[in-house]
Protein backbone atom coordinates (compact mmCIF):
# COMPACT_ATOMS: atom_id res chain seq x y z
CA UNK A 1 0.00 0.00 0.00
CA UNK A 2 1.66 3.53 -1.31
CA UNK A 3 1.61 6.52 1.37
CA UNK A 4 -1.46 7.95 -1.20
CA UNK A 5 -3.44 4.79 -0.58
CA UNK A 6 -3.01 5.21 2.89
CA UNK A 7 -4.37 8.84 2.84
CA UNK A 8 -7.29 8.34 0.62
CA UNK A 9 -8.43 5.75 3.39
CA UNK A 10 -7.77 7.63 6.08
CA UNK A 11 -10.03 10.31 4.49
CA UNK A 12 -12.79 7.78 4.18
CA UNK A 13 -12.35 6.50 7.48
CA UNK A 14 -12.75 10.42 8.38
CA UNK A 15 -15.78 10.39 6.66
CA UNK A 16 -17.56 7.58 8.30
CA UNK A 17 -16.35 8.83 11.20
CA UNK A 18 -17.50 12.41 11.27
CA UNK A 19 -21.60 10.48 10.98
CA UNK A 20 -21.08 9.83 14.65
CA UNK A 21 -22.26 12.52 16.68
CA UNK A 22 -22.85 13.20 20.45
CA UNK A 23 -24.41 10.69 22.81
CA UNK A 24 -24.09 7.89 20.34
CA UNK A 25 -23.52 4.17 21.57
CA UNK A 26 -21.06 3.61 18.82
CA UNK A 27 -19.71 0.18 17.93
CA UNK A 28 -15.42 -0.16 16.92
CA UNK A 29 -14.35 -2.44 14.00
CA UNK A 30 -11.45 -4.58 13.85
CA UNK A 31 -8.47 -4.80 11.42
CA UNK A 32 -6.14 -1.91 9.90
CA UNK A 33 -9.28 0.12 8.13
CA UNK A 34 -11.46 0.14 11.09
CA UNK A 35 -8.37 0.82 13.42
CA UNK A 36 -8.29 4.53 10.48
CA UNK A 37 -11.80 5.18 12.02
CA UNK A 38 -11.15 4.58 15.45
CA UNK A 39 -8.11 6.61 15.14
CA UNK A 40 -10.69 9.87 13.59
CA UNK A 41 -13.14 9.12 16.45
CA UNK A 42 -10.37 9.60 19.21
CA UNK A 43 -9.61 12.90 17.72
CA UNK A 44 -13.44 13.83 18.04
CA UNK A 45 -13.30 12.76 20.92
CA UNK A 46 -10.28 14.73 22.76
CA UNK A 47 -11.84 17.86 20.70
CA UNK A 48 -15.34 17.14 23.12
CA UNK A 49 -17.20 14.41 21.22
CA UNK A 50 -19.32 12.45 23.52
CA UNK A 51 -19.60 8.88 22.84
CA UNK A 52 -19.06 5.20 24.30
CA UNK A 53 -17.67 2.79 22.12
CA UNK A 54 -18.42 -0.79 22.11
CA UNK A 55 -15.25 -2.49 20.88
CA UNK A 56 -15.17 -6.00 18.45
CA UNK A 57 -11.65 -7.29 19.58
CA UNK A 58 -9.09 -6.98 22.60
CA UNK A 59 -6.88 -4.90 19.76
CA UNK A 60 -9.72 -2.69 19.44
CA UNK A 61 -10.52 -2.23 23.10
CA UNK A 62 -6.63 -1.55 23.87
CA UNK A 63 -6.22 1.19 20.81
CA UNK A 64 -9.54 2.89 21.98
CA UNK A 65 -8.67 2.85 25.63
CA UNK A 66 -5.27 4.76 24.57
CA UNK A 67 -6.89 7.36 22.54
CA UNK A 68 -9.22 7.84 25.38
CA UNK A 69 -12.69 6.79 23.92
CA UNK A 70 -14.98 5.59 27.15
CA UNK A 71 -15.97 1.96 26.65
CA UNK A 72 -18.69 0.06 27.31
CA UNK A 73 -19.39 -4.03 26.91
CA UNK A 74 -22.25 -5.43 25.28
CA UNK A 75 -23.61 -6.91 27.55
CA UNK A 76 -24.69 -3.64 29.50
CA UNK A 77 -26.79 -2.47 26.17
CA UNK A 78 -28.65 -4.24 23.78
CA UNK A 79 -28.39 -1.95 20.86
CA UNK A 80 -26.02 0.25 19.27
CA UNK A 81 -26.50 3.68 17.18
CA UNK A 82 -23.65 2.72 14.60
CA UNK A 83 -21.02 0.63 14.00
CA UNK A 84 -17.80 1.66 11.64
CA UNK A 85 -15.62 -1.18 10.39
CA UNK A 86 -13.86 -2.68 7.54
CA UNK A 87 -14.38 -5.30 5.11
CA UNK A 88 -12.94 -8.31 3.09
CA UNK A 89 -14.95 -7.61 -0.17
CA UNK A 90 -18.21 -5.26 -0.72
CA UNK A 91 -20.98 -6.77 -3.39
CA UNK A 92 -21.40 -3.87 -4.94
CA UNK A 93 -25.17 -4.10 -6.19
CA UNK A 94 -26.39 -5.50 -2.55
CA UNK A 95 -23.51 -4.07 -0.12
CA UNK A 96 -23.58 -7.52 1.27
CA UNK A 97 -19.90 -8.57 2.65
CA UNK A 98 -17.48 -10.82 3.21
CA UNK A 99 -15.36 -10.16 6.71
CA UNK A 100 -13.50 -12.56 9.01
CA UNK A 101 -10.22 -12.03 7.58
CA UNK A 102 -8.67 -10.41 10.54
CA UNK A 103 -10.58 -13.59 12.97
CA UNK A 104 -13.13 -11.13 15.01
CA UNK A 105 -15.95 -12.00 12.49
CA UNK A 106 -18.24 -13.27 15.45
CA UNK A 107 -17.81 -10.44 17.61
CA UNK A 108 -17.86 -8.14 14.89
CA UNK A 109 -21.17 -9.83 13.38
CA UNK A 110 -23.02 -9.49 16.65
CA UNK A 111 -21.76 -5.66 17.09
CA UNK A 112 -23.33 -4.77 13.63
CA UNK A 113 -26.35 -6.97 13.99
CA UNK A 114 -27.12 -5.11 17.46
CA UNK A 115 -26.38 -1.91 15.82
CA UNK A 116 -29.11 0.50 13.95
CA UNK A 117 -26.30 1.27 11.32
CA UNK A 118 -23.70 -0.15 10.07
CA UNK A 119 -20.86 1.71 8.15
CA UNK A 120 -18.15 -0.19 6.31
CA UNK A 121 -15.17 1.79 5.10
CA UNK A 122 -12.82 0.03 2.34
CA UNK A 123 -10.21 0.86 -0.39
CA UNK A 124 -12.10 0.41 -3.87
CA UNK A 125 -10.10 -2.88 -4.35
CA UNK A 126 -12.43 -4.64 -2.00
CA UNK A 127 -15.40 -3.64 -4.23
CA UNK A 128 -16.34 -6.84 -6.12
CA UNK A 129 -19.02 -7.51 -8.49
CA UNK A 130 -20.25 -11.05 -6.62
CA UNK A 131 -18.73 -12.03 -3.38
CA UNK A 132 -17.02 -15.23 -2.42
CA UNK A 133 -15.45 -15.45 -5.96
CA UNK A 134 -12.56 -14.37 -4.77
CA UNK A 135 -12.07 -14.14 -1.32
CA UNK A 136 -12.94 -17.86 0.91
CA UNK A 137 -15.91 -17.07 3.25
CA UNK A 138 -14.58 -17.56 7.01
CA UNK A 139 -16.43 -19.56 9.42
CA UNK A 140 -15.48 -19.65 12.64
CA UNK A 141 -16.39 -23.05 13.86
CA UNK A 142 -16.45 -24.95 17.63
CA UNK A 143 -13.10 -26.98 17.89
CA UNK A 144 -14.65 -29.99 18.84
CA UNK A 145 -15.77 -32.43 15.97
CA UNK A 146 -14.39 -29.61 13.55
CA UNK A 147 -13.49 -32.14 11.11
CA UNK A 148 -16.99 -33.02 10.77
CA UNK A 149 -17.96 -29.98 10.44
CA UNK A 150 -15.49 -29.48 7.60
CA UNK A 151 -17.30 -31.93 5.98
CA UNK A 152 -20.95 -30.43 6.10
CA UNK A 153 -19.05 -27.10 4.46
CA UNK A 154 -17.43 -29.61 1.69
CA UNK A 155 -20.94 -30.96 1.19
CA UNK A 156 -22.23 -27.46 0.37
CA UNK A 157 -19.55 -26.97 -2.08
CA UNK A 158 -16.23 -25.30 -0.07
CA UNK A 159 -12.56 -26.32 0.02
CA UNK A 160 -12.18 -25.54 3.96
CA UNK A 161 -8.98 -25.09 5.34
CA UNK A 162 -8.32 -24.75 8.81
CA UNK A 163 -6.23 -21.06 9.70
CA UNK A 164 -3.46 -21.54 11.03
CA UNK A 165 -0.85 -19.32 12.86
CA UNK A 166 2.69 -19.23 11.73
CA UNK A 167 3.51 -21.94 14.07
CA UNK A 168 1.39 -24.41 12.73
CA UNK A 169 -0.71 -24.67 15.54
CA UNK A 170 -4.55 -24.09 14.47
CA UNK A 171 -5.48 -20.20 15.06
CA UNK A 172 -7.86 -19.43 18.23
CA UNK A 173 -10.14 -16.90 17.74
CA UNK A 174 -11.16 -14.55 20.87
CA UNK A 175 -14.30 -17.07 21.19
CA UNK A 176 -12.04 -19.96 21.84
CA UNK A 177 -13.04 -20.77 18.22
CA UNK A 178 -11.26 -22.21 14.78
CA UNK A 179 -11.82 -20.78 11.82
CA UNK A 180 -12.07 -22.51 8.47
CA UNK A 181 -11.44 -20.25 5.45
CA UNK A 182 -14.09 -21.82 2.51
CA UNK A 183 -13.33 -21.44 -0.91
CA UNK A 184 -16.83 -21.71 -2.83
CA UNK A 185 -17.17 -22.34 -6.60
CA UNK A 186 -18.35 -18.88 -8.22
CA UNK A 187 -21.42 -19.74 -9.18
CA UNK A 188 -23.02 -19.42 -5.43
CA UNK A 189 -25.05 -16.75 -4.57
CA UNK A 190 -23.87 -15.20 -1.13
CA UNK A 191 -27.63 -14.41 0.28
CA UNK A 192 -28.46 -18.22 -0.37
CA UNK A 193 -24.85 -19.70 0.95
CA UNK A 194 -25.43 -17.86 3.93
CA UNK A 195 -28.66 -19.47 4.61
CA UNK A 196 -27.43 -22.88 4.10
CA UNK A 197 -24.20 -21.51 6.26
CA UNK A 198 -26.64 -21.04 9.37
CA UNK A 199 -27.95 -24.87 9.58
CA UNK A 200 -24.47 -26.51 9.85
CA UNK A 201 -24.42 -27.81 13.60
CA UNK A 202 -21.06 -27.02 14.92
CA UNK A 203 -20.48 -23.59 13.15
CA UNK A 204 -20.71 -20.61 15.27
CA UNK A 205 -20.88 -17.90 12.49
CA UNK A 206 -20.23 -16.87 9.37
CA UNK A 207 -18.00 -13.83 7.56
CA UNK A 208 -21.02 -13.45 5.21
CA UNK A 209 -23.08 -10.25 6.34
CA UNK A 210 -26.43 -10.45 4.54
CA UNK A 211 -28.73 -7.08 4.52
CA UNK A 212 -26.56 -5.48 7.21
CA UNK A 213 -24.81 -2.57 5.78
CA UNK A 214 -26.58 0.95 5.75
CA UNK A 215 -23.43 2.63 3.79
CA UNK A 216 -19.89 2.09 2.02
CA UNK A 217 -17.14 4.95 2.03
CA UNK A 218 -14.67 3.98 -0.64
CA UNK A 219 -10.92 5.20 -0.94
CA UNK A 220 -10.61 5.37 -4.37
CA UNK A 221 -8.00 6.88 -6.73
CA UNK A 222 -10.63 9.58 -7.98
CA UNK A 223 -11.52 10.42 -4.57
CA UNK A 224 -13.87 9.28 -2.14
CA UNK A 225 -17.27 7.59 -3.23
CA UNK A 226 -20.35 6.47 -0.76
CA UNK A 227 -22.59 4.06 -1.10
CA UNK A 228 -26.02 3.80 0.72
CA UNK A 229 -28.50 0.89 1.29
CA UNK A 230 -31.77 1.22 -0.39
CA UNK A 231 -33.26 -0.65 2.38
CA UNK A 232 -31.60 2.27 5.01
CA UNK A 233 -33.30 5.32 5.51
CA UNK A 234 -30.62 7.76 6.11
CA UNK B 1 -38.23 -41.87 40.71
CA UNK B 2 -39.31 -45.29 42.15
CA UNK B 3 -36.85 -47.97 41.92
CA UNK B 4 -39.51 -49.60 39.69
CA UNK B 5 -39.24 -46.75 37.15
CA UNK B 6 -35.16 -46.92 37.41
CA UNK B 7 -35.47 -50.59 36.59
CA UNK B 8 -37.99 -49.63 33.70
CA UNK B 9 -35.33 -47.24 32.73
CA UNK B 10 -32.55 -49.55 32.89
CA UNK B 11 -34.10 -51.76 30.71
CA UNK B 12 -34.79 -49.30 27.92
CA UNK B 13 -30.89 -48.49 28.18
CA UNK B 14 -29.69 -51.80 27.60
CA UNK B 15 -31.89 -52.15 24.88
CA UNK B 16 -30.53 -49.43 22.99
CA UNK B 17 -26.95 -50.73 23.96
CA UNK B 18 -28.01 -54.27 22.44
CA UNK B 19 -27.88 -52.57 19.05
CA UNK B 20 -23.74 -51.67 18.85
CA UNK B 21 -21.99 -54.27 17.34
CA UNK B 22 -18.39 -55.58 17.21
CA UNK B 23 -16.51 -52.47 15.58
CA UNK B 24 -18.65 -49.53 15.88
CA UNK B 25 -17.74 -45.97 16.69
CA UNK B 26 -20.68 -44.80 18.82
CA UNK B 27 -21.30 -41.67 20.74
CA UNK B 28 -21.70 -41.38 24.10
CA UNK B 29 -24.60 -39.11 25.41
CA UNK B 30 -24.75 -37.04 28.72
CA UNK B 31 -27.39 -36.80 31.34
CA UNK B 32 -28.48 -39.65 33.85
CA UNK B 33 -30.81 -41.54 31.56
CA UNK B 34 -27.07 -41.86 28.83
CA UNK B 35 -25.65 -42.70 31.77
CA UNK B 36 -27.42 -46.13 31.86
CA UNK B 37 -26.91 -46.50 28.65
CA UNK B 38 -23.06 -46.28 28.84
CA UNK B 39 -23.39 -48.50 31.87
CA UNK B 40 -24.56 -51.13 30.04
CA UNK B 41 -22.28 -50.66 26.86
CA UNK B 42 -19.27 -50.76 29.40
CA UNK B 43 -20.48 -54.05 30.49
CA UNK B 44 -20.20 -55.71 27.06
CA UNK B 45 -17.02 -54.30 26.34
CA UNK B 46 -15.98 -56.26 29.32
CA UNK B 47 -18.03 -59.45 27.72
CA UNK B 48 -15.68 -58.87 24.77
CA UNK B 49 -17.46 -56.25 22.66
CA UNK B 50 -15.29 -54.24 20.47
CA UNK B 51 -16.01 -50.71 20.67
CA UNK B 52 -14.71 -47.16 20.23
CA UNK B 53 -16.51 -44.14 21.96
CA UNK B 54 -16.87 -40.67 21.42
CA UNK B 55 -18.05 -38.79 24.66
CA UNK B 56 -20.50 -35.81 24.77
CA UNK B 57 -18.80 -34.32 28.05
CA UNK B 58 -16.29 -34.53 30.25
CA UNK B 59 -18.41 -36.28 32.68
CA UNK B 60 -19.29 -39.30 30.02
CA UNK B 61 -15.44 -39.16 29.34
CA UNK B 62 -14.99 -39.77 32.72
CA UNK B 63 -17.64 -42.71 33.31
CA UNK B 64 -16.45 -44.52 30.19
CA UNK B 65 -12.79 -44.37 30.85
CA UNK B 66 -13.67 -46.03 34.25
CA UNK B 67 -15.95 -48.59 32.83
CA UNK B 68 -12.56 -49.66 30.21
CA UNK B 69 -14.45 -48.35 27.31
CA UNK B 70 -11.77 -47.05 24.17
CA UNK B 71 -12.52 -43.76 23.53
CA UNK B 72 -11.09 -41.64 21.11
CA UNK B 73 -11.88 -37.71 20.01
CA UNK B 74 -14.48 -36.90 17.26
CA UNK B 75 -11.32 -34.82 16.05
CA UNK B 76 -9.67 -37.73 14.83
CA UNK B 77 -12.98 -38.91 12.72
CA UNK B 78 -16.11 -37.69 11.07
CA UNK B 79 -18.22 -39.90 11.43
CA UNK B 80 -19.93 -42.13 13.74
CA UNK B 81 -21.89 -45.59 13.48
CA UNK B 82 -24.29 -44.49 16.06
CA UNK B 83 -24.91 -42.45 18.91
CA UNK B 84 -26.99 -43.78 22.16
CA UNK B 85 -28.41 -40.55 23.83
CA UNK B 86 -31.41 -39.34 26.27
CA UNK B 87 -33.79 -36.45 25.48
CA UNK B 88 -35.88 -34.02 27.46
CA UNK B 89 -38.82 -34.04 25.26
CA UNK B 90 -39.22 -36.32 22.59
CA UNK B 91 -42.55 -35.45 20.40
CA UNK B 92 -44.58 -38.60 19.62
CA UNK B 93 -44.99 -38.28 15.86
CA UNK B 94 -42.33 -37.06 14.38
CA UNK B 95 -39.36 -38.00 16.86
CA UNK B 96 -38.09 -34.26 16.93
CA UNK B 97 -36.66 -33.86 20.22
CA UNK B 98 -35.60 -30.86 23.05
CA UNK B 99 -32.64 -32.13 24.48
CA UNK B 100 -29.63 -29.12 26.54
CA UNK B 101 -31.35 -29.81 30.18
CA UNK B 102 -28.33 -31.22 31.22
CA UNK B 103 -26.23 -28.03 29.49
CA UNK B 104 -24.43 -30.52 26.75
CA UNK B 105 -26.48 -29.85 24.41
CA UNK B 106 -23.47 -28.53 21.83
CA UNK B 107 -21.48 -31.45 21.90
CA UNK B 108 -24.57 -33.98 22.18
CA UNK B 109 -25.73 -32.34 18.92
CA UNK B 110 -22.21 -32.80 17.26
CA UNK B 111 -22.23 -36.17 17.75
CA UNK B 112 -25.91 -36.62 16.15
CA UNK B 113 -24.91 -34.96 13.38
CA UNK B 114 -22.44 -37.09 12.75
CA UNK B 115 -23.97 -40.18 13.45
CA UNK B 116 -25.97 -42.60 11.11
CA UNK B 117 -27.68 -43.37 13.88
CA UNK B 118 -29.37 -41.84 16.64
CA UNK B 119 -30.99 -44.08 19.58
CA UNK B 120 -32.79 -42.25 22.27
CA UNK B 121 -34.26 -43.66 25.66
CA UNK B 122 -36.06 -42.31 27.73
CA UNK B 123 -39.29 -43.18 30.05
CA UNK B 124 -42.66 -42.65 28.97
CA UNK B 125 -42.91 -38.93 30.74
CA UNK B 126 -40.60 -37.85 28.27
CA UNK B 127 -43.08 -37.80 25.60
CA UNK B 128 -45.20 -35.23 24.03
CA UNK B 129 -47.63 -34.72 21.27
CA UNK B 130 -46.15 -30.85 20.40
CA UNK B 131 -42.44 -30.08 21.24
CA UNK B 132 -41.80 -27.35 23.54
CA UNK B 133 -44.83 -26.14 25.20
CA UNK B 134 -44.16 -27.49 28.34
CA UNK B 135 -40.24 -27.46 28.50
CA UNK B 136 -38.16 -24.40 27.41
CA UNK B 137 -36.08 -24.81 24.36
CA UNK B 138 -32.15 -24.19 25.75
CA UNK B 139 -30.34 -22.13 23.65
CA UNK B 140 -26.36 -22.14 24.18
CA UNK B 141 -25.09 -18.45 23.14
CA UNK B 142 -21.89 -16.44 23.06
CA UNK B 143 -21.15 -14.61 26.37
CA UNK B 144 -20.27 -11.68 24.33
CA UNK B 145 -23.59 -8.96 23.88
CA UNK B 146 -25.38 -12.21 25.17
CA UNK B 147 -28.29 -9.47 26.02
CA UNK B 148 -28.79 -9.01 22.07
CA UNK B 149 -28.75 -12.29 21.73
CA UNK B 150 -32.07 -12.61 24.10
CA UNK B 151 -33.77 -9.47 22.24
CA UNK B 152 -33.92 -11.72 19.32
CA UNK B 153 -35.13 -14.55 21.14
CA UNK B 154 -37.84 -12.40 21.92
CA UNK B 155 -38.55 -11.16 18.80
CA UNK B 156 -39.04 -15.03 17.90
CA UNK B 157 -41.79 -14.42 20.54
CA UNK B 158 -39.85 -16.31 23.19
CA UNK B 159 -39.05 -15.64 27.08
CA UNK B 160 -35.48 -16.41 27.32
CA UNK B 161 -33.88 -16.96 30.81
CA UNK B 162 -30.32 -17.03 31.29
CA UNK B 163 -29.50 -20.56 33.07
CA UNK B 164 -27.48 -19.62 36.42
CA UNK B 165 -25.68 -21.45 38.83
CA UNK B 166 -26.54 -22.20 42.74
CA UNK B 167 -24.48 -19.74 43.10
CA UNK B 168 -25.73 -16.86 41.02
CA UNK B 169 -23.39 -16.92 38.50
CA UNK B 170 -24.25 -17.68 34.76
CA UNK B 171 -23.69 -21.65 33.83
CA UNK B 172 -20.66 -22.42 31.49
CA UNK B 173 -20.66 -24.84 29.17
CA UNK B 174 -17.96 -27.12 28.36
CA UNK B 175 -17.86 -24.73 25.42
CA UNK B 176 -17.38 -21.89 27.40
CA UNK B 177 -21.07 -20.47 26.21
CA UNK B 178 -24.27 -19.58 28.50
CA UNK B 179 -27.09 -21.03 27.85
CA UNK B 180 -30.78 -19.03 27.80
CA UNK B 181 -33.81 -21.38 28.01
CA UNK B 182 -36.74 -20.13 26.15
CA UNK B 183 -39.94 -20.75 26.86
CA UNK B 184 -42.18 -20.20 23.51
CA UNK B 185 -45.84 -19.95 23.43
CA UNK B 186 -47.91 -22.95 22.55
CA UNK B 187 -48.65 -22.01 18.89
CA UNK B 188 -45.22 -22.60 17.54
CA UNK B 189 -44.18 -25.39 15.29
CA UNK B 190 -41.02 -26.59 16.27
CA UNK B 191 -39.20 -27.27 12.78
CA UNK B 192 -39.96 -24.06 11.55
CA UNK B 193 -38.91 -22.24 15.11
CA UNK B 194 -35.41 -24.45 14.84
CA UNK B 195 -35.04 -22.63 10.96
CA UNK B 196 -36.04 -19.65 12.58
CA UNK B 197 -32.76 -20.53 15.70
CA UNK B 198 -30.20 -21.35 13.27
CA UNK B 199 -30.64 -17.67 11.54
CA UNK B 200 -29.68 -15.52 15.28
CA UNK B 201 -26.65 -14.42 15.84
CA UNK B 202 -24.64 -14.66 19.07
CA UNK B 203 -26.60 -17.91 19.27
CA UNK B 204 -24.17 -21.02 18.67
CA UNK B 205 -27.01 -24.16 18.66
CA UNK B 206 -30.11 -24.75 19.85
CA UNK B 207 -31.79 -27.79 21.65
CA UNK B 208 -34.52 -28.95 19.31
CA UNK B 209 -33.00 -31.66 17.20
CA UNK B 210 -34.94 -32.17 14.36
CA UNK B 211 -35.18 -35.07 11.68
CA UNK B 212 -32.38 -36.79 13.79
CA UNK B 213 -33.43 -39.24 15.70
CA UNK B 214 -33.71 -43.12 14.73
CA UNK B 215 -35.14 -44.65 16.84
CA UNK B 216 -36.38 -44.31 20.74
CA UNK B 217 -36.80 -46.56 23.59
CA UNK B 218 -39.18 -45.95 26.11
CA UNK B 219 -39.17 -47.33 29.44
CA UNK B 220 -43.25 -47.39 30.56
CA UNK B 221 -45.22 -49.31 33.20
CA UNK B 222 -46.16 -51.36 30.11
CA UNK B 223 -42.69 -52.17 29.36
CA UNK B 224 -40.20 -51.60 26.66
CA UNK B 225 -41.61 -49.42 23.86
CA UNK B 226 -39.85 -48.60 20.71
CA UNK B 227 -40.46 -45.97 18.28
CA UNK B 228 -38.68 -45.79 14.76
CA UNK B 229 -38.31 -43.03 12.19
CA UNK B 230 -39.63 -43.71 8.96
CA UNK B 231 -37.26 -41.61 7.91
CA UNK B 232 -34.99 -43.98 9.17
CA UNK B 233 -33.90 -47.69 7.01
CA UNK B 234 -33.14 -49.99 9.61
Amino acid sequence: MTQDENRLKAAAAESAAALVTDGMLVGLGSGTTAALAVNALGRRVREGLRIVGIPTSENTAAQARALGIPLCSLTEISQIDMAIDGADEVEEGSLHLIKGHGGALLREKIVANASKRLVIVVDESKLVRHLAQKFPVPAEVIPFGWQATARQLSDLGAKPSLRRNADGEPFISDGGHYILDCAFSPTVSAASLARELDHIVGLVEHGLFIGFTSEVHIASAGGLRVLRSQMTSV
